[in-house]
């Protein structure tokens, strides 16, 4: 019986790592095997990508290059973890998947949706979240603290249009596809927002049947 | 003004290399800037790149992320390389690009033309070949020897099938694009062959008009 593939999108800092970890004890207490992952997902392979891609001395990289990298990381992820976890039933929750490749690099370095969907529609190999949770915050509620008081400088202003570009990202891919993502207050509490999640998934596995 | 951007593309062992210089000298002659260049071109990304893909270790490494690693290195030897020195007027010899990743994964690694393709559309950004000699020399004389004397195991009739889905691709390549790529019947001497590629060349400069 094929398992769920569940991920967890949105900015640092959202909650998204609690919510996962709360996420997998609501289902292992229901007999589940979990599966907790994140990309590049603890493939050697992917490791030594993730490498290129944050090495400072790579000031030159294309955005084109780091969105095929990341999406060479995803296809490594989705081979060798993913799918395998997902055919033996498991529960696989992954912290950020191809959403945040569409949002960061499509939104945030202006690439282009369709660019990217494109690139990452080979990576994935046809494994797509049964439901994305999205935590929606707004990402730069620090940085806008600083540039009032005048310590902004271009840099920040910058990154604090990068991160605008990447929530506007975030919200259009809610709009695009309303039946796999769901939107979540992320101002709400740890419980509030648990519950909240199990409300979701609920409602899928009953549409789902048994895992 | 507009460069030029030709690529050479064939079996190891084919003639490639000669017909580079060759060519290079034939447009330096004639007071052309050339450049020569090869993937991952020697971009200091592109090594890294190519060192992921050529370590042993990576034994784990899907066709899939294979693919689009050569594309990420591709796209930032096009970034960095191949773009600028276009836009700055030169003649750009490139040994191998984009339909080595289209016969080697698309046909040899059955991956299929068109996935490889979609990728490779994003690592391009545009930049594709005024000119594409593709050097015919079936691949696996040396193999098939071999074979025939009862050496042959079966990573060696793997070896051969691979090869010739490689050499079947190039032929599908050269009847899809026939503009663009121009076959080279690589048996010929060094003298013939050069005089078929200026040929091609002389074609190619009347119908652009002076660079």
């Amino acid at each position: 019986m094929r398992g769920l593939f569940i991920t967890m999108e949105g900015p640092d800092g959202s909650g998204k790592t609690t919510q996962m970890k709360k996420t997998a004890e609501y289902f292992i207490d229901q007999g589940y095997e979990v599966l907790l992952t994140r990309e590049p997902g603890g493939t050697l392979i992917g490791e030594k990508i993730r490498e290129i891609i944050l090495d400072k001395k790579h000031v030159e990289m294309d955005s084109i290059t780091e969105t095929l990298l990341y999406a060479a990381s995803r296809a490594q992820h989705v081979a060798e973890v993913i799918r395998p976890a997902i055919e033996e039933g498991k529960i696989v929750i992954c912290d950020r998947f191809v959403d945040s490749s569409l949002v960061y690099q499509g939104f945030g370095r202006n690439l282009g949706l369709e660019l990217v969907e494109e690139i990452n529609k080979a990576a994935v190999q046809g494994i797509m979240p049964d439901i994305t949770f999205l935590f929606k915050l707004s990402p730069h509620i620090g940085i806008q603290r600083k540039l009032c008081q005048g310590n902004g400088d271009r840099l920040e202003q910058e990154k604090l249009d990068f991160h605008d570009r990447v929530f506007e990202g975030y919200m259009a891919l809610e709009k695009r596809y309303p039946q796999r993502i769901k939107g979540i207050d992320a101002s709400g509490s740890i419980e509030e927002i648990h519950g909240e999640i199990v409300q979701y998934i609920e409602v899928l596995l009953k549409h789902r049947g048994s895992i």
